[in-house]
C-alpha cells in the first residue's frame, strides 16, 4: 500500500524490487543478444520480401478469445479497463494477425507476407519451466494455398536458423491431409486425438511401447499400419511411394509433398529436410503441410521453429477466405539452445575504448576524443568523473572494454594522447588525434 | 460472448475486427519506419557505449506506483492476475529502470549507461490526440552526478536527432537549482508550481501576457525579475553572467552550466544548444540540468526528446543513492514530426525483385532464381502461384517492387531469364543466372 511519508531513510519502508513469477529482466548481455538475433532474422525476412507489422498488446477479449473455451482462456491476462472494456493481453501472434488481416485486407492486398517479433503473455504454470512473458517471431504468407508458399516457408526456416549460426539441424515435414486419410482408412477419425498424442510421444518412449499403446487404442493390426505409416524411409521418394500405397495416390497432399520434396532437391538443400509422416503439430488448426525443426546437437530441446498450413486464417472476423502457411520461432527456447551450443554472447554491445578522466578542466577534451573515435566508427565512452585510475580500469575490465585513452594536462597541452591495450598492458604514447582511430582499430582487430 | 457453433457463413455472428480506442495497428510501411528509427538510434547508443536492457511489461502495482497518489495512477492499466497478484502495465520506462537498478546493481556496476526502447501504456483521454499505447526510447547514465555525464546526454540527444536526418533543431537547457535559487530570492518557493506553469505557457501567450500573469501571482517587481531571469541573452556567457547577477555566482548550478556551455563550445557544436533559463521540465523529479529539443521547422510540435538530472533514481527500493541524468524520446511524436518534415517513408522493407510465376512445374526454378538474388544481397520474392500476368504485375506495383524476372518453359530449358524494369518497361532477355544479380543491382541504383 502506498504511504506518502515513507522515505528512503526508513529501511522498513523500502519496497522490494521484485518482479512477478514467470517474468524476467533482460540484463545488457542477454538483451544485446536478443536484439542481435531479431536483427539477423529481420535481415533474412527482408531478403524474402516479408514485411513487418505490429499490433496492440491489449485487444478486446472477445476478439482474442472468439473461438471460446479451450485451455488457453484460463491462461490469458484479461481484465476490465477504466472504460469498462473487457480487454486481454495477446497470448500469441496468430490471433492478432487474423484480426489485422480482416481489418486491413484492402490496404495490404494479397498475397501478403508478414513477420512479427513481439512479446506475448500466458499465465502458465511456471513449474514446467515456462515463462509468462515471452517473445515469439512469426512469419506467414496468406492469400494463397500454393506449393510455392509451403516451400518458401521451409526455405525461410532454414535460412533463419542458418543465419543464427545453427548447424546440424533438420526440418521435418509432413501433411495433415495424408495423415487424416490414413486414420480414415483405419476407421479411426473419432480417435485421432489419442492416436496423435501417442505418436507424439514415440520419440521419447520408443517404437515398441508406442506399438503397445496404439494397439490398446486401435487393435494390433491398425497399430502396425500406423507405425508403418509414420516410419521415415531412406529417401523422400520412398516415403512418398509408401504413403501412396497406404492411403492411395489420389489423396490430396501426396502430390503436394512430392512437389515440395522435389523442389528442395532441385535447390540442393534436400539434406536439411526430412519428409517425416510422424510430424502432426496438434489437431484443430493445421490442414496441409506441417513442420518442426530439430537441432542435431540438442535432441531434447524440442522444436525451436514450427508451423504449417491453415485453411482459413480469419474466419472469425471476415467471410473472405484466407488460406496461408507460416511458422513461429520461440525466441526464448531458441536463445536457450544457442547458449547451450555456444552460439550466444558474441553480440555484446560494449564500447571498444574508454577515455579515462584525469582532470576536471579537460571534460571537453575527453568528449572531443570520444567523438572523433565515434566518427571513425569506433564505439567509445568517457569515464564520467575524476576517480582513482584503479577504479576506472576496474570499470573497463568489468565492462569488457579492451582499450583506454589517457590524456592528462601535459598531453592535452601537447595535443596528444596515450592509447593503452588493457589486455596486453602495451602503451602507445604521443598519438595525435588523427592517428588515434587507426591505431585503435588495429588493436581491436 | 463465445458461441461454439458460430460459423463464418453466418454473417451476423462475425466478430468485428476492431481494437480499443487509443491503440493502433502498424501497417508495414509505418512499422518498417519504426524499426528503422529504433535501429538508427541503437547504432548511436552503441557508439556511446550505452547498453540495452529490457524489463517486464507487467510489474507489481506496488512497485510501479510506490510513490502513491498522483494523476498517473488513474491512468495505469492495473488488475488482479490469476494468482491474485495486484499487477500493472508499465506507464513509463523510468520507474522500471529504478526497480531494475535496485535489483541488479551489483551485476551491472556503476556508472551504468542504459538505453531502452519499449512500449508503455496509459489510459489517457484520447481526445487530446494521445495514444494509450505508445513507444518511448530512454537513455540514462546513473551512478554519477558529473558535468561530463550531463554533457554526454546532450551530445547523445544531438547525435540521435541528427542520425534521423533532423536539421534545424535546437536543444535548450537550463538548471533547476538556478531556477529554484531565483524563486527563493523572490520568496516564491511556495508558489513555484504556479510560476512554472505560467512560464511554460510563455511561448504560446507571449511576453506581455506572461508579465501580467506573473504580476498577478508575485507582484509587478517580481514579475519583471522573473522575465529578466528567463530571457535568453546573445551568448551563453552573457546569460550566465546575468544569472550570476540575479541569484549569486555561488549558486550550485551556475558553475555546472558554465562547464557544459564551454565544453559544447569546444566541441564546435555550441550552435545546436541554447542556454535557456525558461526550460524547467515540471516539478518534483529533476534537480539539476534540464533540457528539451525544439524542431525549427515545426515550432508547434513540442519537444520530441527531453530530460534532465535527478538526485536519486531508486530511493523507493534501495538506500544506495543513485544520481543520474537521462532523456526520453517520444517515438510517436518523433515519427509524426519526421512525417511532416518529409523524413519518413524511406525505409520501406519491400523486395527489389519479383520472380513471376508462369508454370507450376517450374516452382523449384523460381525459388532457385530468388535464392541466387538473395545470396547476392538483393531482396527477392516469388509470386506464389500461377495467375494472370496482369495480376502479378499489379501486385508488384502495389508493393512498389521495381523489377520482375520472367522465366517460362522455353527459357527454363535454355537456362536463361528475362529481367523487366517495371517502371521503364525495359526488358533484358537471355540473361544467365550469373548475369542476373549484377544487372538487377544496376537497375536498382
Amino acid at each position: 500500500m502506498q504511504n506518502e511519508d515513507r522515505s528512503a531513510e526508513d529501511r522498513g519502508a523500502l519496497i522490494e524490487p521484485r518482479i512477478p513469477k514467470g517474468f524476467r529482466d533482460f540484463l545488457p548481455e542477454k538483451e544485446a543478444e536478443r536484439l542481435s538475433i531479431v536483427r539477423k532474422l529481420q535481415s533474412v525476412f527482408e531478403r524474402f520480401g516479408f514485411l513487418p507489422i505490429d499490433t496492440p498488446v491489449l485487444e478486446f477479449a472477445e476478439v482474442l478469445l472468439g473461438k471460446g473455451g479451450g485451455e488457453t482462456d484460463k491462461e490469458v491476462y484479461r481484465f476490465t479497463d477504466h472504460g469498462g472494456r473487457d480487454v486481454a493481453m495477446r497470448f500469441d501472434l496468430t490471433v492478432p494477425f487474423a484480426r489485422f488481416m480482416a481489418a486491413h485486407l484492402d490496404e495490404v492486398g494479397l498475397p501478403f507476407r508478414r513477420w512479427h517479433a513481439a512479446k506475448v503473455w500466458r499465465g502458465e504454470n511456471t513449474q514446467r519451466g515456462r515463462y509468462r512473458e515471452f517473445m515469439q517471431v512469426d512469419f506467414d504468407i496468406v492469400g494463397t494455398d500454393s506449393a510455392s508458399a509451403d516451400l518458401e516457408i521451409l526455405l525461410l526456416m532454414r535460412e533463419s536458423l542458418a543465419a543464427l549460426g545453427m548447424r546440424a539441424f533438420t526440418i521435418r515435414y509432413a501433411h495433415r491431409g495424408v495423415f487424416n486419410a490414413c486414420l480414415a482408412r483405419l476407421g479411426l477419425e473419432g480417435r485421432s486425438v489419442e492416436v496423435l498424442r501417442t505418436i507424439d510421444k514415440q520419440r521419447k518412449v520408443g517404437t515398441e511401447k508406442t506399438r503397445e499403446l496404439l494397439a490398446g487404442i486401435a487393435g494390433p493390426a491398425a497399430a502396425s499400419e500406423i507405425l508403418e505409416f509414420i516410419r521415415v524411409e531412406e529417401t523422400p521418394a520412398a516415403t512418398l511411394q509408401k504413403l501412396s500405397g497406404l492411403v492411395g495416390g489420389g489423396v490430396e497432399g501426396i502430390a503436394r509433398l512430392s512437389q515440395v520434396a522435389s523442389a528442395l532437391d532441385r535447390l540442393g538443400i534436400g539434406g536439411t529436410f526430412v519428409l517425416d509422416p510422424s510430424i502432426t503439430r496438434g489437431l484443430d488448426y493445421y490442414t496441409g503441410i506441417v513442420f518442426e525443426s530439430f537441432l542435431g546437437d540438442l535432441p531434447d530441446i524440442g522444436s525451436v521453429c514450427s508451423g504449417g498450413r491453415y485453411n482459413d486464417l480469419a474466419s472469425l472476423y471476415t467471410r473472405q477466405r484466407l488460406p496461408g502457411v507460416g511458422a513461429s520461432i520461440g525466441l526464448d527456447r531458441l536463445m536457450a539452445a544457442m547458449e547451450e551450443l555456444g552460439l550466444a554472447g558474441g553480440s555484446s554491445a560494449r564500447a571498444s575504448v574508454l577515455v579515462l578522466f584525469l582532470d576536471d578542466s579537460l571534460v571537453g577534451v575527453y568528449h572531443e576524443i570520444a567523438q572523433n573515435l565515434r566518427a571513425a566508427g569506433i564505439a567509445a565512452e568517457v569515464y564520467p568523473e575524476k576517480k582513482k585510475l584503479a577504479q576506472q580500469f576496474a570499470y573497463a575490465e568489468k565492462k569488457g572494454i579492451p582499450l583506454a585513452v589517457v590524456c592528462g594536462a601535459q598531453e592535452a597541452a601537447a595535443g596528444t594522447v596515450t592509447l593503452k591495450n588493457l589486455k596486453t598492458r602495451e602503451s602507445f604514447e604521443g598519438l595525435s588525434p588523427a592517428d588515434l582511430p587507426g591505431r585503435a582499430r588495429e588493436l581491436i582487430r
